[in-house]
C-alpha cells in the first residue's frame, strides 16, 4: 500500500515505562514516564520530558536530584496507577519499599529490577513540556536480573507503551544481533 | 535477591530504533538511532541524541531539517547495516526509495511504516553528544500500517534494542492498558 499524510502529533514505538521518583514537600513522590531516552555516553546522562504541570517537577527543581526506576512487568497495575494520581492529591510515599543511595532525594524503588539515582544537569523549558537532562550517578540491579553483571531484559521483564492506542506490551523474541546482522550488507 | 550496585553506564530498557535522516553533502544519508524519545506535547516535538563524531549531525546542522523513520522488523539487516557504515565512507543514498514531503532535506523512507519530517528547535551540547530537539512538521504512515487512523503497532512490527548485550528484540503480547490498568488501586 502506498504512504498517506496522518497527523503529526505521532509516537516513537514503543516507548519505554519508568517510575520517575522525586522528593516532594517532604516525602517520595512517583510518575509514570514514556518520554525518556540515554542522551550522553560519557559521563552518563539521560533526558526525560514532564509535562509542566506535574507535581514531580517542583521535587526536581529543588532537590535538582531525582531517579529512574524500570518496573518489571509484575508492578504493571502500580506503575499505571502512579499515572492516573497525581501526589498533589494522593500519598504514593507507601506504595514501594524505597531505599536511598548516595542522593538523599533519589528515592530508589526496591521492588524494580533496575534502579538509576541522577543529578540535574540542565532543564530545557519547552512548550508545554519540561525537559530534565540527569546524569546517572549511582545504579543498583536486583541480583537476580543480571547476567554477566549487567541488566538481563529477559530478567527483568520490562513492559513498552504505546499511544494513543494506550497498550502496555511485553517484549517479545529476539529479533537479531546489533552491530552484526547488517554485515552481510558490506561489500 | 537483593540490589547490589552496578557500573552507572546503563540503558534505558528497551530502547526504540529508529533511522534518522538527513542531507550531507549533497545526498541523503542515514543512522540508526536508539536513544530518541518525544520531548513536547504540542507542537508535537521530539529528541535524539548523537555522538558527536556522527557524518549525520553536519547536515542536520547546515539544514536544520531531519527525518525519523520506524523500520518494521523486515528492515532489520538494513537498518543495522546503517548503524555499521558512516555516510563519510559509504553512499546510503540508495539503500531505500526516499521521498520528501514539505521538507526538502529530510528524506523519508517508502519502506518504513512511520516517517516523520522535523525542523530542527535547538541543538544542546553535551559531553559527547548533541541533543538534537525538533518539531514533528509532517508524519506519513503506509495505509496498511494503520487502524482508525493512527500507526498501529501490531501491523508496523518495529523492533527494540537493548545494551551492552547488543540484542535486538520483536515486540511482544499486550500485557494491559495504559490509564486503566491501576484503576483497581484507586480509592
Amino acid at each position: 500500500m502506498g504512504m498517506t499524510r496522518i497527523d503529526s502529533n505521532v509516537s516513537i514505538y514503543p516507548m519505554p515505562v519508568v517510575l520517575v521518583g522525586a522528593v516532594v514537600g517532604g516525602r517520595a513522590n512517583l510518575l509514570a514516564v514514556g518520554w525518556i531516552s540515554r542522551v550522553n555516553h560519557q559521563p552518563p546522562m539521560l533526558s526525560m520530558s514532564l509535562s509542566k504541570r506535574h507535581y514531580t517537577n517542583d521535587g526536581i527543581r529543588e532537590h535538582k536530584e531525582f531517579s529512574v526506576n524500570v518496573p518489571g512487568v509484575g508492578l504493571l497495575e502500580k506503575t499505571d496507577y502512579c499515572g492516573l494520581v497525581s501526589g498533589r492529591e494522593v500519598d504514593k510515599s507507601k506504595l514501594f519499599d524505597f531505599f536511598y543511595g548516595r542522593l538523599r532525594n533519589a528515592p530508589l524503588i526496591r521492588e524494580c529490577p533496575l534502579c538509576m539515582a541522577c543529578t540535574l544537569v540542565e532543564a530545557v523549558s519547552l512548550p508545554s513540556n519540561d525537559l530534565f537532562i540527569g546524569e546517572i550517578v549511582e545504579a543498583y540491579a536486583d541480583e537476580g536480573c543480571l547476567t554477566a553483571g549487567s541488566p538481563d531484559i529477559s530478567k527483568m521483564q520490562p513492559f513498552t507503551l504505546t499511544m494513543p492506542d494506550n497498550t502496555y506490551w511485553r517484549i517479545g523474541e529476539k529479533a537479531g544481533n546489533a552491530w552484526d546482522a547488517g554485515r552481510k550488507l558490506m561489500q
